[in-house]
């Protein structure tokens, strides 16, 4: 799946009320979110990823960006204006709240659903006009309104992660994590981002959609760990889980006394401020300040600039805090040989369902069968249902026929959806999760007669995909580095892509997850490590017309090269997604050699891997499917013949 | 030439006495110096590019990088202990004088000697131990000591730069730099890098090996502009074509007592205070500061943070200038129409005398007349001094042969340098100065039998070459990215260079400038633009074995493709530089179909421009050098006959 599309909606800065940004009653930062915290779509009736509400006494604005505008249009009413985000001109949310509002107004955001550090940027940017940004405790406007037709949080019982699947027991994840805080003179750290929970306690849920996560934070102290979480949802199982790795139970809403309690004991903690809420923070920060005042001790060295609701005044809650990024992040990307193991199993039973539903899809197609992109996306479901471990989609299933495919972020809906026909191409790009790994692919068909421009392009995407999946380079290199050996192919022709090439992927947890990714945006410098999982994912649209994207799931691997300049390690990729590339697509005369054999070896590798598990006319059109295509020296001495 | 050889030299942050950085009496920021300028040479013995002396009462130390260990152990007496930067455990000189001296210390600099911004840095460093930066003015303490011995500075006269190769006129080029003055509210900036100043004056110099330029500042006004030169310098010629710009002559040491002028007139100056020196900069901020106390007006907005010798007091320094990159460097960086039609024909000419020297060379060997790797350099000038426009060359040639070909920035010398023979690599780096342009090449050949490692290593450079060279890229690309490209060839072996790709290269000016790179450092986010020249080299070092480099210039061009995806120009490059890359070299088994194209086409276009220059045996060498090699049909058709 197309990695900016989601990593758009994590990076959301000054949003107000209904967005949902960081955690409890409420919401954490993640990608899908259960119905009771869709306050934005509540409010406004848009039902985009991305977003942003802002209500003024006698205004409403909504922003968005570019993926969206036609679906904003649609879905917003007329009492709304739709802010085209990244548009010339198109203020962003604290520019117009300066310029709408008359100078020294009140801002308020729920602060359960900003991290700490986007409302200290929405702080800071309205401070130019004196607006004043307020932290609106006990309640949530948009819920004062909805009432009783709000749905119920989620009530979904979790379940221990296998160790077989999770590779390392939790308290061997608690004793890395305590060695950090050691290292780093703190007493606790707060983890708020669901997955990073998750992993840690090797715990899955399913209060959210798409991802295996459950509403909760934990504290993990020098001796103790303590998980906030609605105890309905813990069984006895878990429990004992829990127990053993010495976890304490408190209630979800417990969260924000314990961490006052923590500063009331002078503890030093350890919070990641772009992901815990600014309500938890401040509240510490709070906490601090009244215990130091009652000590009238002064500080020690300040880590990073203090958040005050008062801009005057003693402000230990920095003095007793180290600001970094979780120490969960990093280990969670890195897969240990078990996650690795549940990837690879997962990958192969996900390419056998998608075996079947290619080939059945392009029976029908044939047959002329009418099928809407839904209607396809729902059988894709059927057949991967049928897979051992199954669980549910990795996230919303994007099919799109024709002029669909070019719309990046398409969502078809049973009301408003095209078929699938043979005039034009298909782009789906899905995804599983299974217990033991998460999936992600996409591939573009023809099921009739490609143009050669359609075919001229896809080629040139596969090329780019082929460069990257061949890629070898020494440690420490940040992914951006490798984005070009994807686009370079494109370029050549004047073509592009709109969206990064790669995102992590979470082992049988979310299909999207940091710190590493692909991306032509250079701001990311986390080094690609042995043991990441990466998506490929190269891509062409053409507006009003086709889109085309490749995508496989990468493990990044050390190579044993004949030579290891500087000493050091040189990484390569090993591929984990097993599914043929449409033949028919590639115009073979712009393929070298190598890149032909690439194509060759890929489909031997699929026959090889899948083929096992299938049977009857699903492997028949995998044997088709997978044959070598023109090969180099019939190519070759042809253009002999010719010359 | 390699770019960071050079690029490191202008980059040393924390410098003391000896080291040129800015400028009078004194030096500019220049990769080459004026012997009266090589103070740390004559201090420590040691003359590396690239370095930094520092002296305490009872201490000296001198740190260089790793290109000079060598070279610096052997030239350094036992009074100075050598600092391998960038070598685990070794300290900066900051770090150093934070260690070595007791709290408090004063440390004295050459204020002319130190951008304003390498002032600050060290200023900032070492008050962490409360010692104080002294701007030591109105003498060098190196100077002192060096009394009469210490060389003239030099006062070689200059020329005007004939407008047939400058290609706009100096009014012209004024006025383009005072539309920038009035964009920025600015009355005034101050030129110090002396190839800007050259190329804003269409004038050339001699002062400085190797570079056509001359010891000078000049300060542009709304209305009027100012060189600062020694007028002895200053011919009829230049004084007719300067007063027909509009450009008054005041002596070189005056800048200060102007400056200062400029301050108590109240004028808002554009300082580039990463090359303007340290003495101008507090010059005008004291100047500044004493005329505001005594008008006792409260200032505009702060541009930067203000630097003053006293940390107290009113600053208004800061007030009265706007702290920017020079206005100068963007536009001398994109060539004209001129500028590249001189570039191109200097490097035919050069290329023609490249074809003798390899002619005459590969002749020598063979016949096994001993030659040192200086004899070798020496030669090559002579057949350069043949050429129309030839001024001299544009560096040190690298002339290594063997070993000495892994050493990236190698100078031989008459005492100590090898013979080139034919039992491994030749490399050779050198470049020239021509009335209308400057040239830069390296080749690698090898008279003998190269080994299958040496072709190995060599095909894959050239690959790197070659996928670089054909590279296309939106506009808005930073060099950075493309890096890649030139390294994923060696990378795939686990092999590596560590220095840049690419550098730019000025037209009739110095070899190396600013402000864009190709480089695997991710800090030069500058965009490759239209018209602007890089150098192509790639290269791969052996220790102790031998040295591969291939170099060629490009320039960059708008491309016209079939499609341009987002609106926007696609660029790519053009070829500057016409000599043959010795295909016995070439392990074509690794090459793609279209790289041998690559490297056919090119010997064809060579053969084409170079040829009517050529007669005799040089004419034959240069055929017999630029045949294609094994063709693809061959190839091919020949893998099927084993198939």
């Amino acid at each position: 799946m197309r990695s900016s599309a989601r990593s758009d909606a994590s990076s959301r800065a000054q949003t107000l009320p209904s967005t949902p940004t960081s955690s409890p009653r409420r919401t954490p930062t993640s990608e899908f979110i259960a119905e009771c915290f869709m306050r934005r779509a509540y409010l406004t009736g848009f039902t985009g990823s991305a977003g942003t509400a802002v209500v003024t006494k006698d205004k409403a604005a909504l922003w968005t960006d570019g993926r969206y505008f036609l679906q904003a249009e649609k879905e917003l009413t007329h009492e709304w204006t739709l802010m085209r985000s990244g548009n010339h001109g198109v203020p962003t949310t604290s520019e117009w709240l300066n310029d709408v509002l008359p100078s020294g107004c009140r801002v308020g955001i729920d602060p359960f659903l900003f991290s700490f550090d986007a409302a200290e940027e929405l702080k800071d940017s309205i401070s130019n006009k004196n607006h004043e940004l307020v932290l609106v405790r006990g309640m949530n406007l948009v819920d004062e309104i909805w009432g009783d037709a709000r749905p119920e949080p989620p009530k979904e019982p979790t379940r221990v992660h296998d160790i077989k699947y999770a590779g390392i027991d939790v308290p061997s994840k608690l004793s890395f994590i305590r060695s950090h805080l050691t290292e780093n003179g703190c007493d606790a750290v707060v983890i708020s981002m669901l997955d990073e929970v998750a992993w840690l306690l090797n715990m899955r849920g399913s209060d959210v959609p798409h991802s295996p996560v459950f509403y909760s934070y934990l504290i993990v102290e020098v001796s103790t760990a303590t998980l906030f979480v609605d105890s309905n949802k813990v069984s006895e199982d878990v429990l004992e889980h829990l127990e053993k790795a010495g976890v304490k139970l408190k209630p979800y809403e417990a969260i924000v006394s314990e961490v006052e309690r923590l500063a009331e004991k002078g503890a030093k903690l350890w919070l990641d401020s772009s992901s815990v809420n600014a309500a938890i923070i401040t509240a510490f920060k709070s906490s601090c300040d009244k215990h130091m005042k009652k000590k009238g001790k002064a500080g020690e060295k300040v880590e990073k600039e203090a958040y005050s609701d008062e801009p005057t005044g003693v402000e230990n809650g920095a003095l007793n805090a180290v600001y970094n990024v979780s120490p969960v992040t990093l280990a969670k990307s890195v897969k240990n040989e078990a996650e690795i193991e549940g990837m690879k199993n997962s990958h192969l039973r996900d390419a056998a369902a998608l075996a079947e539903f290619w080939c059945w899809l392009e029976d029908e197609v044939c047959k002329s069968v009418p099928l809407t992109e839904v209607q396809v996306a729902e059988k894709l479901l059927e057949f991967r249902k049928k897979q051992d471990g199954f669980i549910e989609t990795s996230f919303d299933t994007i099919s799109g026929y024709g002029a669909n495919g070019a719309v990046i972020h398409y969502r078809p809906t049973p009301e408003d959806c095209s078929s699938v026909g043979s005039d034009n191409l298909f782009l789906l790009d899905s995804g599983a999760q299974y217990i033991d790994g998460t999936t992600d692919i996409t591939r573009t068909v023809h099921f009739g007669e490609p143009s050669p421009r359609q075919k001229e392009c896809f080629t040139r995407v596969l090329q780019g995909h082929i460069a990257l999946d061949q890629a070898v380079f020494p440690e420490r290199t940040p992914g951006f580095v490798l984005d070009v050996l994807a686009r370079s192919s494109l370029w050549k022709i004047g073509l592009d892509y709109r969206h990064g090439t790669g995102h992590g992927v979470g082992a049988a947890l979310n299909v999207h997850e940091g710190p590493q990714s692909i991306s032509y945006r250079y701001g990311n410098l986390t080094a690609l490590q042995k043991g990441m999982i990466v998506s490929n994912e190269p891509g062409y649209y053409e507006d009003n017309s086709f889109g085309i994207r490749i995508e496989n799931l990468l493990l990044i691997k050390e190579l044993n090269l004949a030579n290891s300049f500087g000493g050091i390690s040189y990484l390569g990729f090993e591929r984990l997604t097993f599914v043929p590339i449409q033949s028919k697509l590639i115009d073979v005369s712009l393929l070298s050699p190598s890149e032909i054999n690439w194509v060759n070896d890929y489909h031997e590798e699929v026959w090889d891997k899948v083929s096992p598990l299938l049977s009857g006319d699903t492997r028949d059109w995998l044997w088709k499917n997978t044959r070598p295509i023109l090969d180099v020296t019939h190519r070759y001495s042809h253009a002999q013949d010719i010359a």
